[in-house]
């Protein structure tokens, strides 16, 4: 079957091209001047006056992960849907080792969750919770099963904790191995020693949380990574950076040539300690800002931090913006923290809002319409190995393509534009200067004219090979 | 006409695809899977193993330029051949206007040089060697004539030479207008005191010129144009750096987020004070060096300035690598300085050998394959406004194409490749592990199977937008 | 004649001591422990309870000086006394060169201006107006007169100004013979530019002086400056510092080893650009703001640049704090530049004030109280060759001593102390926790118990030697 | 009884002074001009020609500290008596708490191996080898004790390695208290990784102790204490730094103006990881290169970390200079690791030698000699609350006095200048040229005309305050 999009404006990483777009099945495979070629096409897509973008690809989501005693509120169906709705084509998700079990397992486990459940593509970056020879044995196997990337935790003692040996040992592997190493970057022993003082103190609000887990010791935690990179000359990916300290030492990386990058979320361009995480409602009271409780915490606006993200992203020292979406409603979710901010579940919901927010971005005059596709879409695809068949419009890629309106509109809200599983949004009342009009994804139309044609048996498993980023 | 390049790998900035190129006429109308299409052409070119690249734009050249008394002895017509057997489809070269002289008579009478004798595309950029009410008022008409760039020069007293208030006029304007203000930044007036110096303890050899051109003169007339930048908010783009700690104050202010550009040439990734302008030969003596006097001068490999340029093009602080194409011959031309290196023109010719000299960088790992595509034909486009038009492959393109062999082999030297209008190669004895097999400019084949193909009346005149690469 | 200081708390810039001192004649012959020796001596100063410290030094001050038609109103006979009143023992002026004069006839000039009206020790810096072969065969001398400091200015076009090549010449001169290079670092062409500009629009007021002397253009002279003495291997002085981003660039060169030093003065530690800059009156107007026209300008403290300058003491980039003490009154003076702030005399006076001022910052907690004293006296003297004599309280040093009563309280204002030549205060309301109780100069006492008993024969001219400050 | 030191130079940490010095029993009772006082004396010193300096202040020894199964060969009596015939005249050793053990117990065992046994004065550090609630109580009565500082460790887990949830506690209670932490920055887990990985390919000379060492460890330990004393807003003091990259991550905090500092060894200002690590000999191959085996280790000169040692003195973002005096015999000792050079006791043996090592130096011109006495002595003494009584030759202070012979030389060597309880020298050839001809303490002659007059009965344990040397 073919699909041809045409008077459309398409945007790729480095400018725009006048060109009609012809997909054959799933596949692009032609792009060519308007008019240029004679194609009969069993379906026309009419995008005058609109951006042919190649789908998003959020590279960091949790959908249904165990946390806290409770799960993500978004399965990897209801996810998947929101994201289609939101211009996404693809998630990298984390499947999860734990000390003591198998890393295979653990994948294996995370792909029995996604199969047959997706809207969209998805691939998995591999959680090691505990690293020890088993684990670092199994990490050879990873590249092969399109696993080219793993997560260590510098937080979370006694849950995902990884020590310097451990990450330093699981570095020297990856270097082997020419995987990508992803860092949660915050010192938790020493969080955890905050947290615990203002708990003793009666300081349990959620504001707290965002006191607790202080920028000093993700500043820290970002310096020793590099550090431990660097000695090991291995890649290395920080996630959810929200200290504009913090990006001051990628950048210093960065300045060195080191294969150091750093990625925010939309939350930490929008949201900000004193705003959200300093809300009260009369629903929920000071509870209130459980809503955004999220680690790394969303940070003082005043102090510089939501700013210096969005310098990151024009200097280039922050290359992407994934979403972290990790959601959990506030009744029987949030609520177990009532009392305790630690015991609230870490995380938000935005992985149906990022194109837009990012967009948003674009019309504020903060970043250039490629660099809006550079960040969600195309260099997503480089850093984790899927460009060609994914980040791009050419021909050979994956038909993930979406027509966005940069004359429409969207007003987000639980009422509003809202499809993913969460009792608030994070977002409520956010209006957005651009629509998300239609989304394929492999071809098949997910979302046109404000109607959902999505499958859960549509999304396949992405086999990932090596970054494409490196320097 | 139709020209189809089929089987080849097709490069851009952010990656490759496997596409065949349908070119109708000048322009590139169509990319499609291999096989995907059936299209008949009346030229079809076999790339298979090779790389299609967009063709190589030079945005640093001095063809025929007056200099110390001689004019630079490659002519249009000799200079954009030279360019075309090395790859590059565009050169913009400058347009001079002195103290005392109109810009737009300056202008007029370098497109009287060019038109008609170029074998390749070209534009210009304006020097404007004399700021006053008259000029700055020139500029306003600049854009319109599709020159969107102008330089200015912070050394070279009594000749080019603008001072700080001048700049300051220049760069206000410029910010008005959206013009990008080009910097040759030495300090001149020191850097004269010290060649002077020089030349008074008999100190007259070329070698004293890399000596008198201290890089501390040029690492701080970089940052006082990045000041004067600054404080008029005007995009700034430096010239030919070749000084590890100008680069620095570049990769300061991009920290920054300002909107600072650095340009390398290949002789400062190559060559050195230590061993070009250390060089003596039979016939010339220590004047032998003299082939490679050139300002910004070499500088010395030692010190790490060679190494740091090689950085700077992975770190993306230096965005761009021109030729600052500007040749003399020994005889007559360089030799005017034999008893006094301040004499000695100054310039050195490598407008056909960029592309290779860069691909050199891919086969010696400095470099990623996108990554030089990017510096040799993308960035070039989006820096001065002719993005779409060049510096892509992409529907609506103008067929600037290069099939490039990867499993090739360029020796270069005189009595090998070299087809400038020079009596020595600068890059003598050179090897590439690479070859251009192949030019097409807007569709016209100019270089194929080792033979020239091109006309001097077939370059064009290239009006520019602003630039597209701001931030 | 012997004098003995008894019970008082001495105090250096590395700590304090308990210490009687006992002077002969004009010399400080002993310091001992209270009561572990028997001395006579005719007069016998209790200072229990009180400070013993060096008399303060301020090495920059303009008396009489002519700007801009008229002439600084405090005489050395004012101003001196004042200096007096205020606990500052020494004074270092400034003898005036311009172009077309001989520094000779200049530095004659000013000892005769000076020569039998100072009430304290006084020496000179050399302006060098005019840098030219007979200029820098003058500083030759300059050594054997006990000048061994000299200044240019990288401002006022067609007064003093100085160019890279008459800085670079007299900096190669200066690290030849050993002198010290002060530099007024604010680059004077772009900024008559940016104040004529204002002035055209009608932006007349004081307030846009502060406006037109942007820190951008302090931030790029000190750093030119900077490269100009590493060029030179000279020593660098950068005076009256009120830019964070100048301050930054002495901290960055610093921290390479370089002999690079700050200077700031009262002013820019607590006065602003919106509060004194932007000051209005009854009686003045928006004119009122002209009491505190000075250059560099008052910077904004909003932006931070205030406590980066009491930043800059604490982390010794800055070492010193002097008053560029040149007052010019409201009538007739400044009152020149009611139409244009362009013609209002440049100038703050606060030679009286200085060494108050800073206590106050040991009583707010800004800095220790050794470091107090190295600020004011210590490192002043070692910079400028003079410490043994002066600077510290030691056998063999001049006897300028100050009790300073930290339990003491000063009101500054015309009405209240107040003793220079001015018809307003610039520190008009300033309150200082601490007080000066007795100035001793070469061992007489100029100021007692609230009377002044100086002589405006007293004060003799200070021969200083090569800098003792140098790393 | 009186001791007099008559024509001698005093130095201080800002200058110079021709004073005389009378001693009355243990203090300096009085400095006078030479001449101006009558004193009869029962001892008079001729300094002539000579420099009187405050006796030096060696702030880090490890006296026969029980180290991987041995002890370090000197006691405090061997120790103390070297280090006054090498003019040191108080010593700060280290009390040793581990974990499970007493604070208090660990400082009374150090006071009774200390106790009579010393020949100049001393005091301690406590090391907090187990950081739990009863040694941070025990923390509380340290400052009444005289011991105002502890230490920590980041490496050698297991034995005194502390986490960073550890530190935290530790330096908020020390903040509230006043105390200084110390700190040895190197991430231990992660060079204990390295060096078990070197030791199982066979890696086992002493060499390899300084490649499993790496500089990154260091550097990355020292930027984590500093942001943990950043969030709790304590002073910091990092021993033995050696990398240059760490000394930059000082000076980064420096520069934003913390209370950070930094302690160099005179072996990481003269010997390096290629000549000392890389030694061998005739008698023992190379395991001669144990000798040097110290932690933090030699490091790379050519790389430029002893370059950048001086280069920290004279930026003072290094402070101190303290031996870290901890020797081990290569008989018995050393020999512990002739398989492994983990095995391989740590440490080296300066502390007679300091004095003379820096003031080798001065005479290269690295240093001058106030800021010799400063490193020496002055700044010891104040960083570590002793100022006033040590540091300082002022009426007042304890007669600890050095006579410093600039025309003298010593030449050191086991069989030369050597009274450490060694059976080697690490320093075994250097040659000074300087002497120190008398040593004083508290009024009493140790060293005088090349013999030793010290007792062990006489050195007193000094009670210390609050640090004096806080910005
Ligand atoms: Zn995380
Ligand atoms: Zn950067
Ligand atoms: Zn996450
Ligand atoms: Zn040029
Ligand atoms: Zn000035
Ligand atoms: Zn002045
Ligand atoms: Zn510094
Ligand atoms: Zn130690």
């Amino acid at each position: 079957m073919k699909t041809l999009i045409i008077n459309g404006t398409v945007i790729n990483a480095t400018g725009t091209a006048q060109a009609d777009v012809l997909i054959e099945d799933e596949t692009v495979v032609a792009l060519f001047s308007p008019g240029s070629q004679e194609v009969a096409a069993e379906k026309v897509i009419d995008a005058a006056g609109k951006y042919v973008i190649p789908g998003g690809i959020d590279a960091h989501t949790h959908m249904q992960m165990p946390f806290g005693g409770t799960n993500a509120s978004d399965t990897f169906e209801t996810g998947t849907r929101a994201a289609a709705w939101g211009g996404t084509t693809t998630i990298i998700d984390f499947a999860i080792q734990k000390q003591g079990e198998r890393v295979q397992d653990g994948l294996e486990t995370w792909h029995q969750l996604a199969a047959g459940n997706c809207a969209i593509d998805y691939s998995f970056h591999q959680i090691i919770g505990g690293v020890d020879d088993d684990s670092l044995k199994a990490m050879e196997s990873l590249a092969d099963e399109g696993v080219t990337s793993y997560k260590m935790f510098m937080a979370y003692p006694g849950v995902f904790y990884a020590d310097d040996a451990q990450i330093l040992r699981a570095m020297q592997k990856a270097r082997e191995l020419g995987l990508m190493t992803m860092m949660h970057a915050e010192n938790g022993p020493a969080i955890d020693v905050l947290a615990e003082q203002l708990a003793a103190q009666g300081k349990t609000a959620p504001y707290y949380h965002g006191i607790a887990r202080a920028w000093q010791m993700e500043e820290e935690a970002t310096h020793r990574a590099i550090m431990l990179a660097d000695l090991t000359d291995a890649p290395l990916y920080i996630v959810h950076m929200s200290a504009k300290q913090a990006v001051e030492q990628v950048a210093w990386a960065r300045d060195k040539a080191k294969n150091v990058f750093g990625e925010t979320c939309p939350q930490y361009l929008y949201l900000s300690l004193e705003k959200q995480l300093g809300a009260t409602s009369e629903e929920w009271g000071d509870f209130e800002a459980a809503k955004w409780v999220c680690s790394t915490p969303l940070r003082s606006e005043q102090d510089g931090h939501l700013e210096a993200m969005w310098q990151g992203l024009r200097t280039n020292d922050l290359q992407m913006v994934s979403t972290d979406h990790c959601p959990f409603c506030m009744k029987d979710q949030k609520e177990l923290g009532k009392d305790d901010f630690r015991a609230i579940p870490n995380g938000i919901g935005s992985v149906e809002h990022r194109v837009d927010l990012l967009y948003q971005g674009v019309v504020d005059g903060r970043i250039s319409l490629p660099r809006w596709v550079e960040l969600i879409s195309t260099t997503p695809a480089r850093m984790f190995g899927m460009y060609g068949k994914k980040g791009v419009i050419q021909p050979g890629a994956d038909a993930d393509i979406v027509i966005y309106d940069p004359k429409g509109r969207t007003s987000i809200g639980v009422d509003k534009t809202h499809h993913m599983n969460m009792d608030y949004s994070a977002w409520e009342g956010f209006e957005i200067d651009g629509h998300v009009d239609l989304t394929l994804s492999r071809g098949k139309v997910l979302v046109e004219d404000g109607e959902y044609h999505g499958l859960k048996s549509h999304g396949q498993f992405v086999k990932r090979g090596l970054s494409q980023y490196l320097i």
